[in-house]
């Protein structure tokens, strides 16, 4: 690949971005958008071309002059991202468009360590293979339920994932399918999905926040995932919220997570089915002998106070720490997502009430507080995004 | 000024700061610590001496070969600093390497309104001019207590600044001395001084926490002061941290500031003193018939218990917001400044304590809490630093 030193770094990555979000341009728009000299962006795309990331898609509609040659990404790339949570695994493939060419989603419990998973993750990606959705991967993300490294692609010290501390990652799948790999927090993944194809579309600073088996937030700040100086910024779930609270799984007392969380509202809708409280939770319970946040949600929506009650409690603890953060980071939207997101529009209430009440009115001025629209889909969407971003950055 | 359009905007201001920083340089280290070819920095130069940023200062000393020339700031470049407080005034002229040449510190009830206080910072400039700090000013920053929209030079609904909503400070000081002025929040630049010539030098992510009449942050995140999408991110001042706690002036109950800031300290020395608690405080409560963050700060000095606690019971309070944004932000340094920062050892003990055994040790496996090197300094250097930035940016 013939390198043009001069070119600052990020023109080719800006226009391969701009490909990939909006499909096919001309030559002439490309120059419009990119704001660059006819010459160099001529330059620029033969090399692009000659590295494979482009291709001539015919002709664009005429504006008049001469017909520009429409240019597009190659359409055989090919994208993996891979979401793996506390007891889920997602895999999917997608093509240059971001559009989804193969799927998986299955029960997987991260505590069987990484060998296993990978394997797994490794079985998924060659049946997408043999059935066609790719011949080679142009490049691989990953997100991962606990911190990471992300310069060395290894967790660090994650309390959920034991045998993962520190195992090389980005370097077994990325010797294993012959490209780029990336490895990231579950919920940086799940904010850059968001951001690229969700409701914090084109939105520069935003908070991610995920409430599924743990808590975990996901920052972005002008227009880039902020990971702090150990990669393990948006770590709210041991935020304290009660000082004489119950003890979390961390070891300290009355922890965020410890309050409010996926595995702690299963406790209390089981408590309080036992105890009486719900007919609906009791009802539910007998049948299937446990009881999700999928119970209390439906339980909700029928109207049970019980359930109810757990929604707001649990909103108003999250709320409080959301107010805290708005006051700290003034971010202009924030973004609830994971699991816990279907307890919907009761749960999104008092989370507003709570963080619309306590912060300084300046910050919360032009605030929307939103559900992720992606849902379950953020995290694998997002570490295909993250994909080609490392595919673009390496195509240099 | 003949400006090269091919220029990326950031060299010449990475030029002239590295000259601020660092004095006199020969054209060759220039060209390596910028790493900038020969002629491309030749010209840079001709063009910053044209602007009269930039002289000559003499032959460098031999690298063997043919001499190199050196090259300095221009010494007749002049900055001035000004930092309002809820009662204090400051306000410096530095020269080209931030040497101060005058120096003001008075009181000033910021409650006066802009027209009165912005009229006295200019008597004080005008007296620093007559004296022979400068024959014109280069630039103006300015630092103020409480919100401001960064982009337009106004402060934003001030809660301790009536009259100050909107009021063009830039405008007005920009006018007032025909050079280009910033205005920014007393925070931020607390932590711009503190990290050009104080403790956080070269720390790219760090909190600078203020605690005074009020408490307050900065951030320091990639190297830059971080501001939120309205320019009120780091206002700590009013996070909960008791839901039963007094009212606050802001009208929620138990905000930080109204458990732990300088007047709240004083108020309850002063009930201790009444109380019989302490008889040291009382002692200096009959004397000067008032009690300060000083006397609480010489009485735990010389042992006395009450005091002592105050600083504590303070100092856990601060440490458990901290606790929380070091697990959300992850910074590489937290500094306290402000006022109460004298309150030293026994405060920072504390805030220790209570941040390194409630946060994720990832993030606090390398975390210095340190008190302010600049002190009472640090918000007017910034501001003179703030200003130099200005001033670079412009003369592009």
């Amino acid at each position: 690949m013939s390198l043009a030193r001069d070119l600052t770094a990020a023109l080719p990555v800006r226009l391969l971005r701009l490909l990939r979000d909006e499909g096919p341009l001309s030559r002439a728009e490309l120059c419009d958008r990119l704001e660059i000299a006819r010459t160099r962006m001529l330059a620029e795309l033969d090399r692009l071309t000659t590295a494979e990331l482009l291709v001539e898609a015919g002709p664009a509609e005429s504006r008049g002059g001469r017909r520009s040659t429409l240019v597009e990404l190659n359409p055989g790339l090919r994208f993996a991202g891979v979401d793996l949570g506390a007891t889920s695994m997602d895999v999917e493939v997608v093509d240059s468009r971001m559009e989804t060419v193969a799927a998986f989603s299955e029960f997987a419990d991260i505590r069987t360590g990484p060998k296993s998973i990978l394997h797994r993750v490794n079985e998924l990606l060659n049946k997408a293979k043999v059935e066609g959705a790719y011949e080679r991967l142009d490049a691989i993300g990953i997100g991962v339920p606990g911190p990471v490294s992300f310069r060395d692609g290894v967790p660090v010290s994650p309390p959920i994932m034991p045998g993962w501390d520190r195992f090389p990652v980005r370097e077994l799948l990325s010797r294993e399918h012959g490209c780029p790999a990336v490895v990231d927090n579950d919920v940086n993944i799940m904010a850059i999905g968001e951001r690229h194809g969700g409701v914090a579309h084109s939105v520069d600073d935003f908070l991610f926040v995920k409430i599924g088996t743990g808590v975990g937030c996901g920052i972005h700040l002008a227009g880039q995932v902020y990971r702090g100086s150990d990669g393990c910024a948006g770590d709210i779930g041991h935020i304290q919220v009660e000082s004489r609270g119950p003890v979390c799984s961390c070891g300290n007392i009355g922890c965020l997570e410890a309050m409010f969380s996926g595995a702690v509202l299963e406790a209390l809708a089981i408590e309080a089915a036992k105890a009486g409280r719900s007919a609906v939770l009791e009802e539910r319970y007998a049948a299937n002998g446990t009881l999700s946040a999928r119970d209390v949600s439906i339980a909700a929506a029928e109207g049970d106070l019980a359930s109810i009650q757990l929604i707001r409690e649990g909103g108003r603890r999250l709320g409080g720490v959301l107010a805290s953060l708005v006051s700290f980071a003034n971010p202009s939207m924030i973004v609830i997502g994971g699991g816990l997101a279907q307890l919907g529009h009761i749960l999104l209430a008092e989370i507003r009430s709570v963080v619309y009440r306590r912060s300084l009115p300046l910050a919360t001025g032009n605030l929307p507080i939103v559900l992720s629209e992606l849902g379950p889909r953020a995290g694998v969407a997002g570490a295909a995004v993250l994909a080609s971003e490392i595919a673009f950055e390496q195509a240099l």
